[in-house]
């Protein structure tokens, strides 16, 4: 048996060959260079059909992940993709392939927890949480095996969890972990903080406020910059409460951080967990690990090729 | 088909037989009347063969809910169960029933749930949670059609939901979320609140503060009481924010609020909702219903049934 894997993000698209036996084959990486809306489409169709020409085997199954969420209908919205808000990208598939082929359309959320639990750091575990920290935030979720993807397509928007009383209006474009917590959060609470501290003449001043990254706010930390410090052990704090609450809701056997900001917050693991097990059920706590991503950037690939195996 | 449902609580046991199209028969209620350990077990035990002995048609399978927490090798614990820590129960009832019954031991929080999407206020729904508000807390979890159970079956433990930063030592006997917001946390939270303002001459002055229960606190908000709207409002920030995570995490169709606070705290509903909807992603918001139970008493018997009978 072989199958196909895509992994669709807001600027490339990477594509392989899958074995059942988690071998990989003919992986190709092509930007989208400006491409928009049906002619993303396209492009996911023919790296897929040129796979298919190369592949020794008859390929049965196609899993595609994409970034942002995929509806029960088949359409996807991906914010950084543009013009795909309700993209018909499994009926355009449908199409192009013959019909005995299985088509699968995910959310990358939870193809990196496909592809950690098939061949990452979750190896083998039937309940497993991922929490992609990155630009934003989100969580792929495996209870029982199976993915948890709610009535619309839309569960794990963990960015929205409900952080630190009263609500702000400024939670209200992503939520209020993502507010505090993500990497775009991360470099907002560092500016705020250097613009109502003008006494503050640490390394972030010297770059200018406008500019500061979540990298530059972890590289800061490292010179034990004081702005760094209070920001980043903030958001310990919460992803530990975020992990806590997962531990307590679904008993699982493992909890994967990972997307860009894990890198380089991968040092706090062990502060998250001390953190997470304040809160967290007691019974449930000792029954979890908590581990950074094994595939990296290859997490979203992989799940795509496991998506297609079957999950 | 016939199948037995059974619902063990704490102090009592309630078995039917139950039949595909919901239709329930020899309803019957036992009081435990202070047995412990195996006496419970062979109660449940004899009146399940007591109710297979009155069916009409053979009895093919048996599903049984436990005030606690159903393991994965069959043991219960139920800490209002004396002797319960690790009750073989699954073991016991296999052992006196026919090898070709199939029998089906679950929490009583995923028996609400189930119980609720076959015959109640979630009918048919496939993605579901049952909120569950009495002297604790927890939640019965279906995330499409399947009961969430966790890797030690000890998943929707949400009493430990992590609310209110930093966390307390007051904290580590249950949890942050039922240490403020259950029917034990309603009351302790007005008897401290007394207790700290020897102004306060109120009807909860009067009713003793080391007599107060939930169910005064609520009677006291009726009468604009400023102790119990301290209190309540408090709480219903807190099941806002909590059923707000729901909804981002789990994107369900409704969310069902019952046990015995709701109960009085059903008027709470609207403005539970209001809070929730600040805090949780915008489109699972919209695409969810918050409803109290439509079982009461009756939705762990029900879900037992249903059990019985297939998830």
């Amino acid at each position: 048996m072989t199958v196909i894997g895509a992994d669709l993000g807001g600027t490339k698209l990477s594509t392989a060959l899958f074995h059942p036996d988690g071998g990989m084959e003919h992986r190709e990486t092509v930007a989208l260079e400006g491409r928009r809306n049906a002619q993303i489409g396209s492009l996911v169709v023919s790296r897929i059909l040129h796979l298919a020409a190369l592949s020794r085997e008859p390929v049965t199954a196609v899993g595609v992940t994409v970034p942002g969420i995929s509806r029960p209908d088949g359409t996807v919205w991906a914010p950084n993709l543009e013009g795909w808000t309700e993209y018909p990208l499994l009926a355009e598939l449908r199409d192009a392939l013959a019909p005995d082929i299985r088509v699968t359309v995910e959310s990358d959320r939870a193809c990196y927890i496909l592809g950690e639990t098939w061949r990452g750091a979750a190896r083998g575990c039937r309940n497993a949480v991922f929490i992609a920290v990155g630009t934003g935030l989100g969580a792929g979720i495996l209870a029982d095996g199976r993915i948890i993807r709610g009535a619309g397509g839309v569960a794990g928007s963990i960015g929205w969890l409900s952080m630190e009383r009263p609500w702000k209006r400024a939670y209200s474009h992503s939520g209020s972990f993502e507010h505090h917590a993500s990497g775009e959060g991360i470099a907002r609470s560092a500016r705020r903080l250097i613009l109502k501290n003008s006494a503050y003449s640490g390394v972030l001043r010297e770059k200018g406020a406008e500019r500061i990254t979540a990298r530059d706010v972890f590289a800061a930390y490292d010179h034990h910059d004081p702005v760094a410090i209070t920001v980043l052990d903030r958001c310990v704090r919460f992803w530990g409460m975020a992990a806590a609450d997962f531990v307590s809701i679904f008993n699982p056997e493992v909890i994967v951080f990972g997307g860009g900001v894990f890198g380089p917050a991968v040092r706090f693991l062990d502060r998250i967990r001390d953190e997470a097990a304040l809160w967290a059920q007691p019974v449930s706590m000792q029954q979890v690990r908590f581990v950074p991503s094994a595939l990296g950037e290859d997490a979203g690939l992989i799940g795509a090729g496991k998506l297609a195996l079957g999950e």
